[in-house]
């Protein structure tokens, strides 16, 4: 049994999916959750500069104690988890690795296509994952940049703008006949039936309940799973004024957000002046 | 005669537009772009935080002893150009007041419209610019906040999804028939016919035009133009690896990018070592 928190981040608001999947298989888990608002997107960002905030990302994390820190984030799994494991002393997981068993398990060996953004695409971290567990599965990769921008202004499966763009990205996928889509991008699942209408004969894989299954299953071995009776409690911190935030990310978690805490730049840097403020939170 | 550099610094690529009309109308200045793709882009993100973002691209570029800065950011501009004229000691010029004079010329009185990021449009920037000059012209605003990641996808004013979302977007703002569309986002000149097509009446107005002329105004007032004979040198700095901005920055440029140097954290955040870098690129 462990009491200690959940930490999750992201580089915005598209880890609320992963939050609202753990929040279904994990509901008496106290999550921190950190959108790093301020410096969204990382999705078009090259490799350094994605794991030197992924990094930071945890490290402000690490100052509320948690017992595992969740990467909510495709591009910042894809970039950084690996470097991250060797500096970062709590467990770690990211959203890749069950994204791919998943898709593995669904594939049994026939093509899996991801979709995702052009850094995740870059960085070739589908591939090696599922290559890992499955050498002769085929993979193919479609990189959708303009999705998040489109999904962050409201539109969802049925918009025909979305639907549009979606079919023009999925042209050259579609032609192969995947048997399994992989949504290998936090926002995307608010889409997944734009995908899975474009093409009925594929699995669409969602990695976010994956994520939360694995991370229920992490904790249980280890004997950690929160012995609190009742609803777990959610609290959030981004980088930029959470207004919008606020605003657009209920539609990701499922639900309104309500508690969420204005990082600033000179808290994020300096963590005696967050702690202090993380305090003063827990007292309200 | 002053042969010190023109500073321009922008949230990532589209300030290279406004360098382009400086190119054209000022050929023999040397000019130094600050592009800040780490954090890019700011048009999503509340006055606060970009406000701190700007100055810290000012102080970046002050190390570069130049004779002005333009804030070639619509953004930028908005939310942190009256704050920068008490905190940075050269002289300043933003991109909205000369589009809102250019706008105000052609209006005559009649309705502007203006299109630009969820930031620019919630400053009001443009509507007080245009107030301040022509207090009775009437001033619509329409945000577009997917047109930059479809632009920098390398959609033109010719592409069918590119058109659909604007003729989406100008659906309102078409039936107020406006005199003059100004485009109030550096990207925006790239797709400029495509504005123009879905609004033959309306005058579109590009600000980076009229920036770089009211520019080489400013100078030839101080008696402070380059006195060097032939082509000014264009050096770029950028907060992220520079690939990306050297890929797609040809486009907004009109042709291609050379000398671009990565500006890691710690450069851009300690004088001293990023002043060394600079002095070994000019020796080169």
């Amino acid at each position: 049994m462990n009491n200690q928190p959940i930490g999750v981040f992201d580089s915005g608001l598209g880890g609320l999916t992963v939050v609202r999947a753990l929040q279904r298989h994990l509901p008496n888990e106290t999550i921190i959750y950190f959108g790093d608002t301020a410096r969204v997107p990382y999705g078009t960002k090259s490799t350094q500069t994605v794991l030197q905030f992924a990094e930071q990302d945890c490290h402000f994390l690490l100052r509320f104690n948690p017992k595992m820190v969740i990467v909510a984030c495709n591009t910042a799994s894809a970039a950084a988890l690996t470097e991250l494991y060797s500096r970062v002393p709590v467990p770690l997981l990211g959203v890749i690795e069950p994204g791919a068993t998943e898709a593995v398990r669904h594939a049994r060996g026939r093509t899996v296509a991801v979709l995702a953004t052009e850094s995740t695409v870059a960085s070739g971290a589908y591939p090696r994952a599922i290559a890992n567990l499955s050498p002769d599965t085929p993979v193919i990769q479609q990189r959708c940049p303009s999705l998040v921008p489109l999904i962050e202004e409201g539109r969802g499966a049925d918009d025909p703008i979305l639907q549009m763009l979606l079919r023009e990205y999925l042209e050259d996928v579609r032609l192969l006949r995947p048997a399994v889509v992989v949504l290998g991008c936090t926002h995307y699942p608010l889409i997944g039936e734009a995908v899975a209408k474009l093409m009925p004969d594929a699995q669409v894989v969602d990695s976010a309940d994956a994520t939360a299954r694995q991370a229920r299953q992490m904790l249980a071995e280890a004997d950690a799973l929160s012995g609190v009776s009742g609803k777990g409690r959610l609290r959030c911190y981004v980088s930029d004024n959470p207004q919008r935030f606020r605003e657009i990310g209920g539609r990701f978690l499922g639900h309104p957000i309500r508690d969420v805490t204005w990082v600033t730049p000179e808290q994020f840097f300096n963590e005696s002046l967050l702690l202090a403020s993380g305090e003063e939170e827990e007292a309200v």
